[in-house]
This record gives structure tokens, C-alpha cells and sequence, in this order.
């Protein structure tokens, strides 16, 4: 058999874990996710992941891949068997398989966050694990037109925590900011939907902490441009929290997924 | 001033509290939002809700009513005081003032309550604080067909705990029972919507664990008529859990309420 690549798709709720990559001694999803794959499949395995999120910061669709060995039991049996074996608050969503060469990280065309916000004087309760509580008002139509100004390739160093930056290209290439409300368990919440080919460490949560001081009126739509212009992590806004985060979906080319594996006959599984 | 009253909408998250109704060295809701009045308005207060949720059920819209003394400061002013001052997992959405004679509970003249559940192999993430999970499959067209013979005017005793309904008139008049699919935060959930005029002690946990015993198979859907006509808790299914309860809305005659109240120009508000 090749070197297939085993591929899954991820969610987590931020709050258990120390952020995502792997961590001695600390609780973190890639950890989690490694350890069950040990029992399951009787073997050390080393996962790469689509984005290394911060802790606090949630997924849905994370992507986690690693080389299978052809030992493997059929798909629907590994994703049961994980299910039962990581702890609360990972779910293994989906179980398939790529060809030779395919990465989580490298091979990943479009990544897709999303960040939300509960404005307004009354707390989030039910969205309170999920959404960031601003008490003020905030302009939307002012933070679109803010928003406009990041779409497109840029160097978004401005947008990223300085120390992770340095020496090391700040390019990427935003594609759509898009804000929109969303009434979810009868709580009223807006939406910052951004996708982009790849993103800096904190990006994100800078880029939406620095629409909200826009939002907000205190500072103009055209500020955004110079923020970007000045290359510097001081121009931009405060870094919204991570609980507002999740990494919502992430695509790649549908030529790298193969058909359904039956996998190994004899189970390997635990449930 | 004549003897008008203030009605609250309140919001909760079940988990922190054991029930709505005031206990003596408990944390209830009732016992919470009476404490924060106390505090604002500088007298004790009693209120009345409309509905008295068990420990774990969340609300959205419950009500809340107290005889207004005249020295309350405007609605606002004691939303702001209210929300300040009440612990976490409460927040108070609305404050207005009605007629003299007003009670939440036997004013009401239609509750709406919403049941969730995640149905399938992939627990619950951000639903799990909301949502019962059932792991099997559920057809949910014989779980419709069920709640049909629920509809209507009946006598509702094996729906409603044993000890509570001694002695008691247990006719009840179920308006609607609808079951419809919600996505929320990426998570596919069943909602079941049950409104009435008004419900026994967990009568819409009771009927929801019973319609999960049809949706799953293990009884026909015309199991329920034989349930109804039982009248003993023993006939129905088991009842479903607290979390995945909502009491979402409470519904009032327009003519019970007044225009918003200038209150007293004194504010006896903490923020």
C-alpha cells in the first residue's frame, strides 16, 4: 500500500486546552488527539495540523493528518474508536484518506475563521462560552468600510504578535471580511467571517479588535490603511479575546481525497 | 400612584442554579433576582414567575412580577441595576410595567417550551450545554406522528411526576407539538417546540423522553394515545434531561401593559 495520508476533521472547544499544538506536560488538542491515536492504532503517531490555535480559541473544522501504515482499521471504525478515547470537549467529525504527499498544513487553499461578538448591555448567557461581550455600540457599516482596507494581499505585520513575526515573511493574502448578525439560541450576535490562504499568529483577533476601535467611533474607517502601512504591532488594535474565535473550516483541492477505505478487517477498534 | 406592577424577562443558563423557586440556602434564580431587587430598591420584594423550571432548565423569556411601591427608578435605570447585581448565568433582557392585577404566572395565556437534542455517533460541542445527545438514529416522522395524539386537551397525569399531582386537576391544553432541525454553531440539533397554556411538573420532559422511545424505535407512535389514557407516570418514557430544556417564551394579553414608566428622577440605581 502507499503512504496514504489519514485525514480528520476536528472540532474542540477551547476552554480544556492550553491551545492546540502539542505541549509536554500540558493539555492540548494535538496531544489529546496523538494520544488516542497511540491506543487506537497500537503505534507513536506525529499529526500535522491546518492552524496551530491559540489556547481558549475554538474549531470546527480543524484539519489533522498524519501517514497511515496500512494497518489501519476502515475509516467509520477509527472515527468511533477516537471518539470514545479523547476526552471532553474533541469531537473527531470526520475520518478519510489522501494520496501520498498531502499535509493538513501545506496543502490548505482557503481558511476560514470566524469571530463573534454580543453588543449591547445585556451578557451573552447562552453564547457566553462563544462570543465576545462588547457593552457599547458599534458601527457596523463603519467597520465594513474599515474592513475593506485588509482585503487583499498585504503584510499584515502590523496584525501579528511581534515576537512570532520576526525574520519571517508577514504576507497573506485576506479574501473576504464579511460581518453579519446571527440570532442563535435567542441571543442576538455579529459575526466576523474571514477567509484568507493562511493567517499570523494572532491575526485574526488583532484584525477584529481593531474593527471593534472602529466600531466603536473612536477611531476613523481609513485607519485600518495606515495600521497595515505602519508595519508595526503597536498601530493596530487590542487583541479581542480568543473565547470569540473559532476555526471554522479549512479547503483544499478535492484531487488529494481518495475514495472511502474499507481498511483492515480485523478490528483494531475499542468500541 | 396606583398599585402597578413590574415585570421582568429573564434570561438563565440552568447549570448554576438549583431551580427557579426561591429555597432557603440554595442559589436559585428567584432567590437571585429578589436579592439584586432587594439591594436596588432598598426593601424586600417578592416575586412571582411565571413558570417554575427545575434545576438544570435553562430560560430564555421566563417572567417575573412584583408590586411597584412608586419608588422605583425608571425601567431602564433598573434593567442596568438589575444586570449589575445579579450573579453570573442570569441576565435581565426587559423591564416594563403593567396594570394593577398583573401576575406572571396566572396572567399567562400561552408558554412556549424548546427541547434540543444532537442525534447521531459525534457528541455535542458548543450544543453540549444545551442539547440532550442521543447516540442512535431517530425517525423523527414517527416521533410527529406520536406527538399528534398529545395535542389538544387532555388529561396530562402520565406526563407529570407522581407526588405532584396528588390531589390535583391534571387537564392541561397542549397547542402545538412541532419538531424541526436547527444548525447552530455547526452543529446539526433536532428541536423539539412545545407550546400551551400551561404544564404540569416536567410534563415537557416526560413528553419528550416518550417521543424519543417512539423516535427510536422501541414503541409504535400510536403508543402515546395508551399513554394519555393511562393516567399513571409509569405508562409514558423516562424523562429526558434538564439541559436540554428551554422555557423560551411566556406570552400575555397587549392590554396588560403600560407605557414605558419616567420612574422617579432620583436614581436609586448602582450604575
Amino acid at each position: 500500500m502507499a503512504a496514504e495520508v489519514v485525514v480528520l476533521t476536528v472540532s474542540y472547544v477551547g476552554d480544556g486546552f492550553a491551545g492546540f499544538a502539542r505541549q509536554p506536560g500540558m493539555r492540548t488538542v494535538q496531544g489529546e488527539v496523538e494520544r488516542a491515536l497511540a491506543v487506537t492504532l497500537r503505534r507513536e503517531v506525529t499529526t500535522v495540523g491546518a492552524g496551530r490555535t491559540d489556547a481558549g480559541v475554538h474549531a470546527l473544522g480543524q484539519v489533522m493528518s498524519f501517514e497511515a501504515d496500512g494497518s489501519e482499521p476502515a475509516d467509520h471504525i477509527l472515527r468511533r474508536s477516537l471518539n470514545a478515547l479523547v476526552g471532553e470537549g474533541i469531537a473527531i467529525r470526520d475520518v478519510r484518506r489522501a494520496r501520498e504527499g498531502f499535509s493538513a498544513r501545506h496543502s490548505a487553499v482557503l481558511r476560514e475563521y470566524r469571530y463573534r461578538l454580543v453588543v449591547g448591555p445585556v451578557p451573552p448567557l447562552f453564547l457566553a462560552p462563544v462570543a465576545w461581550w462588547v457593552r457599547g455600540e458599534l458601527d457596523v457599516e463603519a467597520m465594513q468600510a474599515a474592513s475593506a482596507h485588509l482585503v487583499g494581499e498585504h503584510d499584515f505585520r502590523s496584525f501579528c504578535v511581534t515576537a512570532s513575526a520576526e525574520g519571517k515573511r508577514t504576507t497573506r493574502r485576506v479574501d473576504a471580511i464579511e460581518l453579519f448578525g446571527e440570532q442563535l439560541l435567542g441571543e442576538d450576535s455579529l459575526v466576523i467571517r474571514v477567509t484568507g490562504n493562511a493567517f499570523l499568529h494572532s491575526m485574526v483577533r488583532v484584525l477584529v479588535g481593531t474593527l471593534a476601535e472602529v466600531g466603536a467611533g473612536r477611531r476613523a474607517p481609513d485607519w485600518t490603511a495606515d495600521v497595515l502601512a505602519a508595519r508595526q504591532r503597536s498601530a493596530a488594535g487590542p487583541t479581542a479575546p480568543a473565547h470569540g474565535l473559532t476555526l471554522w473550516d479549512v479547503e483544499y483541492a478535492d484531487g488529494w481525497f481518495l475514495p472511502e477505505s474499507g481498511g483492515m478487517d480485523t478490528p483494531g477498534a475499542v468500541c
